[in-house]
């Protein structure tokens, strides 16, 4: 592949380009962002050039849509008259099932679905780096298997690999129900809590005992609205499944702890975070999970 | 006061020696622990000596209960009658009604009961450090305020000042409310977001997953259950109460999340979470919460 475009160079866009030069891709990285975008990104030394969405995707024999879902959802349609043929146009939202069921609908181009598990409290190009997915689950969600054999797919995939991502296989419906549960799960916890605390009748003495686990427990809670509305906009049915099912391990452990010991849940809960701690490290030094 | 006594040299009996020391505390500090601990708290310069309880009590003008809740509640009716009269005793336990209720039937001595919000991963005197309490919550709970104007609560509560903690003063059922929102709850959350992950079928691709949000939201997951079996054997009421607001809140917002919009939940969560990092800044620099 000669010509890249990163179509929203922000944290996650810029860190691809960064990525993909410090692996040695040697071709050109156009940027299709704001013009203040832009600058900063030319100033960065992130992307070679800018340029409007129709000159980028007429040299474009990778396209990677990584701008918020909803204008990813928007851009798709887009781009079926304007891409060359043969080139992949693929995407980094966090929400696969409806991005998918739009990049479905081109015909001259192939769409491949995917969403690296990598980011930081920091947004924006400013923030890119070349090793922000090393290490990082890299979900990828093909509509069917042989879309990961064709020729373009192919030399995205040997990119990733060698940008240090972890590459895995979802179906954009699997991937949804599983990021509810990892990713949106958490954020509404989060959420959750700040909110039942903050309408509290003595809301204020309970920020003033606030001690470090508070603070932790309600760092999501920071996040940006504007992100996770489209998130919720397009996942709901797999987050109200994930908010039921927490509700009712909730439900169980009041049980318990009203009638009973929490032994096994604290047992439980301490060998899987312990877990998730053993897998990030091992991705964190190149090993593969298995 | 000349002797201090810490029953308990952990990371909080520890780092309270420490902290005195450091603050200009110029008498003896005994330990009472385990053989082991008292060897590594004197090679760590933490004590000055270890002594059998008996021996440390008939010396001590301040005595700091700094083990596990129950070991507190075990040792609290052995005090009465080897501690010299006009000595304080003050613990450092999580919770504190019934700590307070043990301290209230001592006759010879008087019990101030005591909560530093300090802590963090490491247990253990090896990980005591002086600065532990420096900008951070200390709550104190007397049974009524004038305990709080006798020679010795004023001697202790002016070493309280002069190591940094941030005295707040609450009864013990206030203390045990606020603390089952701003501690307890966060830690059930935790491991009941763990326990739902590790049970669910697709545990695993969960996990394979996981991004920075979720390890940090299963961090208090991993605490440790002999120290949560006494705080939840110890606060159960005021507990459950929390579980419960928590509950209402989670189907709340299910409810909007399905039918309507969570940005206000978005609003008022990230609001109180940003407010909670600004009182943890103000105390950090040492200037007073208002």
């Amino acid at each position: 592949m000669q010509t890249v475009v990163i179509a929203g160079v922000g944290l996650i866009g810029g860190s691809f380009a960064l990525a993909l030069r410090q692996a040695g891709f040697a071709g050109r990285i156009l940027g299709v962002s704001s013009e203040r975008t832009i600058r900063q990104a030319l100033e960065l030394n992130v992307i070679d050039a800018g340029a409007t969405l129709e000159e980028a995707c007429a040299q474009a024999d990778l396209v990677y849509l990584a701008g918020p879902i909803r204008s990813i959802l928007d851009l798709i349609p887009r781009l079926d008259g304007i891409v060359k043929p043969g080139a992949l146009v693929t995407d980094a939202g966090s929400t696969k099932s409806m991005i998918c069921e739009a990049g479905a609908a081109l015909r001259r181009v192939q769409f491949l679905g995917g969403h690296p598990m990598a980011g930081k409290e920091s947004r924006g190009v400013g923030a890119a780096e070349a090793g922000l997915f090393k290490g990082r689950p890299y979900l990828l969600t093909p509509l069917e298997p042989a879309a990961l054999q064709t020729p373009a797919a192919n030399e995205f995939c040997g990119w990733l690999q060698a940008i240090g991502a972890q590459q895995r296989v979802a179906s954009p419906q699997e991937h949804d129900a599983i990021v509810a549960c990892s990713s949106h799960l958490p954020q509404l916890l989060s959420t959750a809590l700040a909110s039942t605390l903050a309408s509290h009748p003595d809301a204020s003495s309970i920020a003033a005992a606030a001690g470090p686990g508070l603070v932790d427990s309600t760092r999501l809670a920071l996040s940006a609205w504007e992100i996770w509305r489209d998130i919720l906009d397009t996942n709901r049915d797999a987050i109200l499944d994930a908010l039921d099912l927490f509700a009712a391990e909730w439900a169980q452990l009041r049980e318990r702890l009203n009638s009973g010991s929490l032994e096994s849940d604290f047992e439980q809960a301490s060998r899987f975070a312990a877990g998730l701690r053993r897998g990030a490290q091992a991705s964190q030094n190149g090993e593969t999970s298995s």
